[in-house]
């Protein structure tokens, strides 16, 4: 149970923290502050929080933990903010999707307090954002990956991974740069890929007409390319190393494609495609095996 | 109404295009052919076809209309085998995701009888493949484009598009040039694109682990990656001049975004998921405008 929780951005992931703690019982008091007065003004009507913070000294003060739900680039000067108000007995925790950038700027902001800060991410995105968009389940069965640092105690890791379980989350280790080589493979390129092929076609001349022919396959492809802009140009730029390594070894591969189609290398094109199809339905499988057996776990 | 329809591969497509026809009563007998005869056996037990085919020149016999459903490489050599048995009062079309491909192999194998060659292509696709994934609503309110020849008969033409209509298709007409680039552009360059994608992390060192961090976001984007990877190949080849000027247009823009990214410009990447954002908001919104009208149109 914690007695008082600040959130910082209360958007889709700090909303639905906030909701799914208070579904799970496990907090008294949760003080909201965001950047908008009007998402802010929005959470406390749809009962996220229970009382817009007046000040950043007030939402810290006693507060058991603090959660940064903000776009990453913020997340240096919310900590910088936060560390004048932040007392012994205080957790510090975050929800974004980069973690060598964010503990790099926590090591700065918060300085000797740096042991307060125990970095995570859960793995729970949706096109929608904003606080109407904050649901109860958000993290119920996905995971939550947590990349602490050798300075934090062991007692304040095992509460922030209770309040993600409490949420429904099942909890991941790993360290902040395999947690970013990760995430720019199957997350961040994806998303480079998909707005810059919707803006390279937008941009083509019969554009309107070639819209007109996409179809599910084009609307799945480009589904992450409905994603919010700003946030992923934090991400973008945020993990740009891991990101740039990720997209030349991407790069080197199309190449190598291109020269198979202009050379008609039917057999080189069917070893990729086919090699593709069965890894993605190897995985597919191994996540319907995982729902089953928590499925049957849970009953 | 059609007394006899001959059915060159009786899997998804073709499967479904029999069910459909069948359904509103516009056909008496239809007659399958497939290179697999598991499937040809499975297409009669299923009652997508009335009648296995013994021979080709059987098949053809008095049929009203011959429906190509087989994968695109395969089409040059079924039009040969149909040529010496196409008597003038039948028509012939096909369901290729290609269409230049296709008219140049038709101009080869029909000669003189090309005018009776009437190409198309259904804009309706699954990962399913085979008899068992025919449908008998697969092409319901979706698109099918005609690429008619200056030689066929406008009489020809308006019978094709009616049994499209007849199985719940809105008949579009293209060149096969425009085609192929509109399909190069919004389903084969994104197909290329998807496929190289698992490829190229399957064969990273760490594949395992960074398969169990891929959430909804990469399994959205990878989908069509879930395709037959020999039609996929085929169509690849098909369509390789067209595909290759796409491919190198996403290619430069990637180069470009790589430099924005190097130089950490958050501005130009900002504008660009922007206006892919944008971009594909007013797709969908279009898209669901046109649902509802449709809707509203059939009450």
């Amino acid at each position: 149970m914690f007695n008082k929780i600040a959130i910082f951005g209360v958007g889709l992931i700090g909303g639905s923290f906030a909701l799914s703690l208070k579904k799970a019982g496990k907090v008294r008091h949760i003080v909201g502050l965001d950047r908008s007065p009007e998402s802010l003004t929005r959470a406390k009507a749809l009962g996220l929080i229970d009382e817009a913070a007046s000040s950043i000294a007030d939402a810290v003060r006693d507060a058991e933990l603090v959660m940064i739900a903000a776009p990453v680039a913020q997340t240096s000067l919310i900590l910088s903010s936060i560390y004048p108000h932040l007392q012994p007995g205080t957790i510090v925790t975050d929800a974004g999707s980069t973690k060598s950038d964010v503990v790099a700027a926590a090591r700065v902001a918060l300085g000797e307090k740096i042991a307060q800060f125990i970095p995570g991410h859960p793995i729970a995105g949706r096109e929608n954002n904003g606080p109407d968009a904050a649901i109860d389940d958000l993290f119920t069965g996905k995971k939550t990956v947590l990349t602490p640092l050798p300075e934090n105690r062991a007692d304040d890791i095992a509460r922030v991974a209770g309040a993600w379980e409490a949420c429904g989350a099942i909890i991941h280790t790993l360290t902040a740069e395999d947690h970013d080589c990760v995430f720019a493979s199957v997350s961040h390129l994806p998303h480079l890929l998909a707005y810059a092929l919707v803006d390279n076609i937008v941009k083509k001349p019969k554009a309107d007409i070639l819209f007109q022919y996409a179809a599910s396959g084009f609307r799945d492809f480009t589904r992450i390319a409905g994603s919010s802009p700003e946030m992923w140009r934090d991400i973008t730029l945020a993990n740009r190393s891991m990101l740039i390594s990720m997209l030349d070894s991407y790069l080197e591969q199309l190449h190598r494609i291109r020269d198979m189609v202009a050379q008609a290398d039917g057999d080189a094109i069917h070893a990729i495609y086919a090699n593709a199809q069965r890894a993605r339905q190897n995985w597919i499988n191994a996540i319907e095996a995982a729902e089953k057996q928590q499925k049957e776990g849970g009953d």
